[in-house]
């Protein structure tokens, strides 16, 4: 099966430069341009836990494998290159025609991102169906946006909407490339993260990293319409699902509080973004919910294992 | 358990370069000398198809999931800059553990290879184990070696021995890096791969992305001690073997025939490399067998799923 599907691979010939090598040798083979630094983040998705194969199309998870590491590159503020899928493919399953269809979601994505597919692996096994891919990307300015770097005083923004992706933005979720670097060419971000757990796990650890404290504002959170289905069947108010609910995929990142003005001034794009609080001395996240009362910020989202 | 393990990963503190940044944001990040060539490979071996997990250790797992792919860097007469692991781990095993002690396997080959493990990613799961690397080589000259290129005349080489890998070298064989690089520097290496799948599946691979034809001699080729055990038990001489078992993990390469007299005289590293046949034009292979009977090169080895 692997000698077809590498074939099948080869013949999409998706290459990315003129002495770039593709696929069918023993690794994939890149130029790199001269001192631009290189991102390199890898993710796995696998059956029962991060999708359900009898409810999406291998085309859905293929997709959703790459953009969860396009989510990451984005993340960084940096551009993907070129992506590496590994397939574990369940042993008799009509194995050639789902690592196709996985492949095609992929590289249907990979497309609008300028992000190929350069290589992979693919193995059938006596498991369920497990998708692991590898993006490089690179980094268009000096340093990559991290996590540490949020000061006292700066704003800290979300873009889009939160909350209730269960009910199928998980699957379909669009990576932030282009407003990462958009942001960054406005303004001069301080961290950023892509919220992959929820903001009440994923912002203490931008702010572990930092070294900083932290106070959001419940009344503040863009709650997207899925939150507020959420609500409905869970009897949580919808700012609840907003705040803790994973696989949003949105970024999470800071501002110098003095060019918060700016950034909104400025902001053009179809997506959003919204101030939800700001980043304080100390190390303690509070949250002030939808009365206005302070209280301490609590993880009760979805880590992942 | 993940973020645990990111923790454990966080405190081995390997690093590449001054400016690179570690393991704990959403991707790990190198700097890039100028204008060198950047390979990419990528490699998953999984229980039961490619080890016993009841029969090797952790750390074999992790040695072999890294090994294989720096059989690739070395394929490609590359060096490696450094690894990326992705662990699947099976619910309700004590996964920090394990997890930790097939880091542990793969992080100390990888020492002896200057390949730091710069990142990866961690899953439990309800199946079993697998462990995808992907590591990132770069190019000490303008063109890393290929299948393609070989030409009618040249001389085809081996490195090691070959044969019986099953009774315990394919968990613990040396990936060639030294060795590829060392040949390099020597003479003009026309095209190259390492033995996964045996000579007779792997040759013919070789010789289509040349586009050429060759004959080998099983009276000429390196037969190790494996191959010998093996043959007591199966019946089979030790050529047959040493032609047709796969994950030897050694060199194939060939030589301009009017280089092969010099390679052997310079050649003084302690890992043997046999001339054992030349590339012809045309398509076809050929074996001569153990009476010099000249018969067609027939693929009996096992080829990867």
């Amino acid at each position: 099966m692997e000698q077809a599907f590498l074939k099948y691979l080869a013949a999409q010939k998706q290459t990315i430069s003129p002495d770039s090598i593709g696929i069918g040798d023993d690794a994939a083979v890149l130029s790199w341009q001269a001192d631009q630094k290189l991102v390199v983040c890898t993710d796995l998705i696998s059956d029962e836990t991060d999708f359900h194969l009898a409810e999406v199309t291998p085309q859905q998870i293929g997709r959703k494998a790459l953009a969860i590491n396009l989510s990451d590159i984005a993340a960084m503020a940096c551009e993907p290159v070129g992506a590496f899928l590994t397939l574990l493919l369940p042993q008799g399953a009509p194995s050639l025609e789902l690592a196709k269809q996985i492949y095609e979601g992929a590289a249907q994505l990979g497309a609008t991102f300028n992000c190929p597919i350069l290589g992979g692996d693919t193995n059938s096994w006596p498991g369920k169906l497990a998708v692991s891919v590898t993006v490089l990307g690179r980094c268009p300015r000096d340093k990559p946006l991290l996590r540490e770097g949020a000061q006292p005083g700066d704003a800290i923004y979300v873009t889009g909407s939160l909350g209730g992706s269960i009910l199928g933005g998980h699957i379909d979720f669009q990576p932030r490339i282009s407003e990462a670097i958009r942001l960054r060419e406005i303004c001069g971000l301080t961290a950023g993260m892509d919220i992959s757990d929820g903001i009440s796990i994923d912002l203490p650890r931008l702010c572990e990293q930092s070294r900083v404290g932290a106070e959001i504002d419940a009344r503040l959170l863009p709650i997207s319409d899925a939150a507020k289905q959420m609500s409905q069947s869970t009897g949580r108010p919808p700012w609840w699902h907003a705040l803790n609910d994973g696989e949003d995929f949105e970024l999470l990142f800071t501002v110098p509080g003095a060019e918060a003005a700016h950034l909104e001034a400025q902001w053009t794009d179809s997506t959003p973004v919204t101030k939800i609080g700001t980043i304080q001395s100390g190390t303690k996240l509070f949250l002030l919910d939808e009365t206005g009362q302070r209280q301490p910020l609590k993880p009760e989202g979805f880590s992942h294992q």
